[in-house]
């Protein structure tokens, strides 16, 4: 492969002045209803007109799904325990963050969402984050958890899609293999192989790690072996956390023990979620035709320009590169499909169609610097939402 | 007085189709900042610019009053215990009207709210509601209580002011009653008395009976007496709940006792804001130059056209006639204003100050169809947010 030029060379990054300044007063405005100014528009969205929806709402429940925002609306859900890659800076200084999923969600998928950041770090039970969403419920219709650090954000996505009678998706997890499931089989089809043939490691068993490796395994690919800090995940591994040993039993079919170098020798995927550095002897051993998705944020597992020289298809995490793998190619798309379906719940059935909707816009023009959608192509979030609500409708 | 045509018969209500329209998907969009849509936008807004940001705040929280919108934003929170003139509709049913009021918020005070309707009715601790609340402090810069029914709003106010660091008011309490106050400033400045002359009445011993008739104590009324439906409250009345006991104590200092039939006749001031009725022969009775606030919605204590024939000012709480009092008269501004001072209470300081500036506002223009400023005055909002602000400084 050619070492093509860093394009983040040409575009320099935006100065503090200008980031700040973008940030001024937040990112996020309400907007009314255009005409409300006058008295006869007051008296029809407000007294005595409002009263109207009201009664009928308090008849019937349901109506409040076409008379309300809230069916529309998701809640973009964080305590601020796993930050970009800042760690755990708390729900204050997540906020900035949520605001742009929020002004994002809008921008590229028309979907509203309103940030609620929390107290909900470590020490606080689990429960009482549930309980606040739960009593919270009837002013949103999903969930999007943002930012919330594993372990603790299996337990709750786990624990809300329990108490919540409405979708909630922890966009870290699975927004992320969404889009990394869309990439590999892009570039599978380049290459014309199928997802059967292909070995894959996933260095990385945190919130993005752990659930790419399940859908990796659930699209077919033929073997996904999973690292930590610690090495390969296998079940025999002793002191392994619940999610782990989980992922250990689900993957690793082959029973490969031992680090990166044990495993990435030969293979032809290599996907990358861990803010690990992989030297570039590594990513010549793999098998020919590699695929590198070196996903960490900002500074990608290794430098693509040094991936192109072994490997067929390179992709990161970054907008400055080509083939950028983002969790927003999946929503807002995946949001705006399930309410839009009235779906409660969002289903392995549902996420397979996202990535099935992304694969077949990138199908169109698939080439090595082109394996997924740009973020930006008005397309994506349209296609996404028609895929997952026609998956939610005929699941009934 | 002469009786003057009903302004409603011109303008007939609207129609249900017409509001159910109105409402079609809720009455709230989320705008994000205008160009993200670029690579560039995104990098300054979302990664990698937002982690600058992020860090930044977490370095030192106050930057978060800057560079987020949580201060700016009011969270409008209601149980739907008593929405309108419905009762305990619930929150869901309530969600319309937090819409409208966020919607008015923004286009009468250019004021971003959220609506936040919660399951918090009777038969959930006051703790639970407040404990959600605190958990999702960093989310929001103020509390607009709304539609929370009496005496549970008094016990929920006090519980949330105590434990959140911003300020906290419920509005159909303070926002009803700095209305009113301005309203009989303005009444009593027309006809050239002192509150000190004049004797009020004040039927309904609710969340705005009760915060009416402190206010009007707090700035020199002559004499207040408040009614339940059981009659005049005063303190050796058996059976008072603890919150009507304060108002008996705070109020009435004539001892008077007995009904709506003893205490109004030669009264200068009756205030209704209790639902109930009250006969033209009662309203006659009262003394000379009468000022008659009928704020029961939608149907007034007394038509309107009936009370001009006795009375020298009337008003009610509706828009299709003179003299409307709204709490839209002080809210937005006030959270506008206690928001601009960076303020963590909204004191009783800054309530006056409001009815003050409403009235300043009226005064410029005073006639006995306009004590008070039309809710769609764009003055109203900006002067009043400004002299909360002030108020807000001077204490410091």
């Amino acid at each position: 492969m050619p070492v093509i030029e860093d394009p983040a060379a040409a575009a320099p990054a935006p100065t503090d002045a200008e980031v700040f300044a973008a940030h001024l007063g937040g990112k996020l405005r309400i907007q009314p209803p255009t005409a409300v100014l006058d008295a006869r528009s007051l008296s029809v969205i407000s007294t005595p007109g409002v009263a109207t929806v009201s009664r009928a709402i308090a008849a019937d429940p349901s109506l409040a799904a076409r008379y309300t925002w809230a069916h529309r609306l998701v809640a973009v859900v964080s305590d601020g325990t796993a930050v970009l890659g800042l760690g755990d800076v708390g729900p204050t200084a997540a906020l900035p963050v949520m605001e742009a999923k929020s002004a994002m969600f809008k921008s590229l998928g028309g979907l509203d969402s309103v940030p609620l950041v929390l107290h909900g770090g470590p020490d606080v039970p689990i429960g009482d984050v549930v309980d606040t969403l739960v009593r919270l419920r009837p002013s949103f219709g999903a969930v999007n958890l943002e930012d919330v650090a594993a372990p603790r954000c299996f337990e709750l996505e786990a624990a809300l899609i329990e108490a919540l009678d409405c979708p909630v998706m922890h966009n870290d997890q699975h927004g992320t293999a969404i889009a990394i499931l869309a990439a590999l089989r892009g570039a599978a089809r380049l290459q014309r192989r199928e997802l059967g043939e292909l070995r894959a490691v996933v260095a990385g068993a945190g919130a993005a790690g752990a659930a790419c490796a399940r859908m990796l395994v659930g699209a077919g690919v033929g073997e996904v072996v999973v690292l930590d800090s610690r090495g390969v995940l296998h079940p025999l591994r002793p002191g392994l956390v619940p999610h782990k040993l989980e992922l250990a039993a689900l993957t690793n079919r082959r029973g490969r023990t031992g680090g990166l170098a044990d495993v990435l020798p030969g293979a032809d995927v290599f996907v990358g979620l861990s803010s690990s550095r992989v030297g570039e002897e590594l990513i010549a051993s793999m098998a020919p035709g590699a695929i590198v998705f070196a996903l960490s944020n900002p500074v990608p597992e290794v430098d693509p320009a040094v991936a192109r020289r072994h490997a067929a298809v390179v992709a990161t995490g970054r907008s400055c590169w080509p083939n950028q793998i983002s969790n927003l190619l999946a929503c807002p798309g995946v949001f705006r499909g399930a309410l839009d379906a009235g779906a409660t719940r969002i289903t392995d059935a549902m996420k397979f169609a996202a990535a099935d909707a992304l694969f077949e816009l990138a199908a169109e023009d698939l080439s090595a610097e082109s394996v997924v959608p740009d973020v930006l192509d008005p397309r994506v979030a349209p296609e996404v939402a028609a895929a997952v609500a026609a998956a939610a409708a005929a699941a009934g």
